[in-house]
């Protein structure tokens, strides 16, 4: 039995915030230190923050994050510790620092970076090519940095060849549905494969458009997940592992299957580093042993656009939100979402009820600020909308139909209201659009669109329903109340207005879309599905059309495998139609 | 002598519209066999248009572009061609097919991907590794794709290495000030070094944010630019080229200094590929030589705004452009070149004056309509702006000043008439910020910042008057009146407001705008140029807390080093505060 007892710090860090996130770093090593850790270790970048975008082309960011990445080697005494930082000389690089007791010991640079989804990488980083492993009292350890343990063949099996009992894995890697448990395969299978502990340490909180779930964990030499973070929120995760079972366990390669060798570019600089002893603290075995959560998908989801929507809102450097409640329920999830997030007294709705709002509308959307405990504001649409119809009355083609204009009118107007009571209160608006609307451009821009955030904007319909579902469940209550719920869905521009007059039904209408957007679908190939023509030339054509109103959408929260956004970069003049053959 | 005769086509394509850009491809291949040429070349990405971005995610539409360049193939008899595709089996390839008399020949694949500014090549293709020379008619030529040639020692050296006389080099390169005599440079001592011909070709026409200028050119084996296509024009550009000087050049290495070889990773591969020979139109040298224009920046950047503008409008399916026009100078600037680019009964001004409007304001736009010969509509905005002061009042607090909320309000209700005009009509709203302000943030989001395309998004405010000078010089009359480029700027939203209110000079704005954003300078580096730290810290600051405005700015054309949009990836939540030291 050889002990190495490691911590996991989970830490939520802020783009940009080098002075608070190094105090952050300094507070949970010295917090690992007193518990008697060998190790702590922090996300990937967790100096800059994920993803710190072009401000990696600022050579003063740089620079003062490389002196932040100072302060912390200095402040590593009787400690290793392991964290993220852009390593910058000639050339920029994801880096991760190994550090102990003081002093620096090396700096691995991440070899592989992502450049698709919603990654940039390879437009500012150089790819590292050094690959070292490091003996520490008496137990060998290596780093590398997300993407890395992607690659079967990475840099993790030359670590392996060389010795590594333990793999640290350190990442800033954003949440969509059903990745994690992806991730947690791969990760157990890749621990198995090497028998080796893997370390998986990821940061967690909102950042624009993403959010980190956390999640970190370890894996033993058999792949099996011996402990876990907290999701969604910070933790410290500290664990004892025995790494002299992860030398025995090679001995497997004699036993059974023999591990293959791969040939890897930049295998033969591989460097063994010996790491100075250091005396750490001796504490008895205090350490967290978190019992794995089940895997619940609404929930995750839920979680997400809670902190999601939280980070953004405090990390843009506001404390209260303005929702426009038109009673119907996107409004009802994103409001439900926000007193979670920010706290009922931070939250503010504004009803806006216009000539065509129903009496039921107007009632649910005071029940719902009941039931929130917000404050809700009232103030009717009608006057102003009288006052513009009157002043375009003159200047309208009256042989062509106004309705679309008119429609769009009223939702101008509330929108400018938001946007006036956001001016004079210093408050955020988020916005309600989900991920249905955003995709057909059921919306109107400068209208229901105008606002900070767009909370539930990759939300598709169906998914806004069993979300608040879920809400009501746990909550216990009727929390939305099933009036909202249970209505057909309409944006009331228009006497007795259904979404289905200009939409196929949703339980179309989703399927479709995700097929198109998430998947890259060709028509034929959603037709196999089982959809008509009809319904997915509609679709397909809203889609399409519509991009120029998602180019001006405010960011939303990442929780599918595409969100609108950094994710999908569309063409805005582009005439490509696919057709059915 | 060894005549060679080649033709470039600087073509205009549209993203998507594989059918009509094939169908041009095929046309102007036609007219390029009439006039007895040996090879016709076309941009880069031809058949797809560039940038194609997410639409290479899908997989229908690259088999759509491999149909279609099967189709330019078989056309190809009695002619050799280079055009752009996308390359297509397992992986993806921004690729150019060399065909010749109905077959094809080889394809090359572009080996540097460009992943900086606003490209993300490295998001979508796979770099190419097998490099080729051609012998065609007894002469050899071989094909680079952009990037390529902008590395000294990339595929032209080995290239030339194998005995290349004419390197074809492929573009689409985006337009931005000062970058075409960088290229031309760059140009010139790449076929002085290798002792080459090099034809340059690139696309002209508006994608988006990017316009391309054309500018294609060829260049001798002494880096002599011998002729040169129109500028932000479509041409074709035929040449009479003697190789077999090209070849006797080469010589040079044994009467001068000898060129060096270099080390490429693929060159071992290298293939000479001869070309079966074809019998062509023999056609008298009626070639198209034309005379180098005289490098102007100014008017450049005009043909950029106005071919950006009216490409976006035509190729989003719009023929008419809706302006608010306050009769200040940069709706006066976007409101001309609109004309220019449209048609004088394609574009409509709208004046909306309202309690702060002053006389001379709404007489200037009166009196600029009259010169551009447009219409201009009047709509009052003073009884909506009543409307919502008294819809908001009771709920406004009274202890706090509402004056930006009220300034915002007049710029709303603008906004929303524009988009109601935009709606009934069925026209696209153009957008009249300039740079200064987007940089700033003094302009108001869901304002006078909603439209479809923003003409002089990247124009610094200096840059619009000289513009206008520009524009009033080249025409001859007072088109923009001396009035409105001598009042003092100010968005009249209160009494006697003036944009230095708020704003340092425009002559100290401008300049530390573009230190900031386009050369990331730091504070120190600012002051170093000469500004008070009191300017550099209030411009800054400006710049840092409106990125959420930016983010959702309609597109508009780059015509700096950086401009807003794909060029700059900034975050939102972003706390990175550069200090003074």
């Amino acid at each position: 039995m050889r002990n190495f007892r490691v911590a996991l710090a989970q830490i939520n860090v802020t783009v940009g915030d080098l002075e608070s996130n190094t105090s952050k770093i300094i507070q949970n090593m010295s917090s690992a230190r007193d518990s008697g850790c060998d190790l702590v270790v922090f996300p990937e970048l967790a100096v800059t923050g994920y993803p710190p975008e072009d401000l990696l082309l600022k050579s003063h960011f740089l620079q003062d994050n490389l002196r932040c990445a100072e302060r912390i080697i200095q402040e590593s005494a009787n400690i290793a510790v392991v964290f993220g930082f852009v390593d910058y000389d000639v050339d920029t690089f994801n880096a991760a620092i190994f550090a102990s007791d003081g002093k620096l010991v090396d700096t691995y640079r991440k070899i592989y970076l992502p450049n698709y989804g919603v990654f940039d990488e390879e437009r500012y980083f150089r790819a590292g090519q050094k690959i070292s492993v490091y003996e520490i009292n008496g137990s060998k350890i290596a780093i590398n940095i997300c993407e890395d343990i992607w690659q079967p063949t990475g840099p993790l099996v030359i670590q392996r060849e060389a010795g590594a009992e333990l793999i640290v894995n350190i990442n800033g890697s954003p949440f969509h549905r059903n990745k994690r448990s992806v991730t947690d395969k791969m990760l157990s299978t890749r621990a198995a494969d090497n028998g080796v502990f893997i370390s998986y340490v990821n940061m967690i909180g909102g950042q624009d458009e993403l959010v980190f779930d956390g999640s970190s964990a370890i894996y033993d030499f058999n792949g099996s997940k011996v402990n876990e973070a907290k999701k969604f929120q910070e933790d410290l995760l500290i664990t004892d592992i025995d790494l002299e079972a992860a030398q025995n366990s090679r001995l497997h390669d004699l036993r059974t299957r023999k591990r293959a060798s791969v040939e890897f570019p930049y295998q033969d600089d591989l460097e063994l580093i010996q790491v100075p002893k250091f005396s750490k603290k001796v504490v008895p075995p205090k350490i967290s042993i978190r019992k794995t959560e089940a895997y619940d998908e609404l929930d995750e989801i839920y979680n997400a656009l809670k902190l999601g929507t939280r980070d953004y809102v405090i990390k843009c450097g506001f404390q209260k939100a303005l929702i426009a409640l038109s009673g119907g329920i996107d409004s009802s999830l994103v409001a439900a979402i926000a007193v979670d997030a920010l706290g009922k007294d931070n939250v503010l709705g504004v009803a806006m009820p216009s000539r065509y709002s129903s009496k039921g509308s107007i009632d649910d959307a005071k029940k719902l600020s009941d039931n929130l405990q917000i404050k809700l504001l009232n103030i009717p649409i009608e006057s102003m909308f009288t006052q513009f119809l009157k002043s375009l009355s003159e200047h309208f083609d009256s042989s062509k139909d106004s309705s679309m204009a008119e429609e769009n009118l009223q939702s101008r107007i509330r929108g400018t209201l938001m946007m006036a009571l956001s001016n004079q209160f210093g408050w955020i608006v988020l916005t309600t659009g989900n991920k249905s609307e955003m995709g057909t451009g059921y919306a109107t821009i400068y209208g229901d669109m105008a606002g900070g955030f767009a909370v539930i904007k990759d939300v598709p319909k169906l998914m806004v329903y069993d979300l608040c579902d879920h809400i009501n469940t746990k909550s216990g209550l009727e929390l939305i109340p099933k009036e909202i719920i249970n209505k057909p869905p309409s944006a009331e521009l228009r006497p007795n207005q259904r979404d289905d007059d200009n939409l196929p039904p949703y339980s179309l209408l989703d399927p479709i879309l995700e097929a198109y957007i998430e998947q890259d679908k060709s028509l034929n190939s959603i037709e196999e599905l089982g959809f008509s023509r009809e319904d997915i030339s509609k679709v397909v054509s809203l889609v399409d059309t519509s991009e120029y109103k998602r180019r001006q959408s405010p960011p939303g929260i990442k929780i599918t495998s595409r969100s609108f956004g950094r994710d999908r970069r569309m063409p805005i003049a582009n005439r490509y139609k696919n057709i059915f053959n």
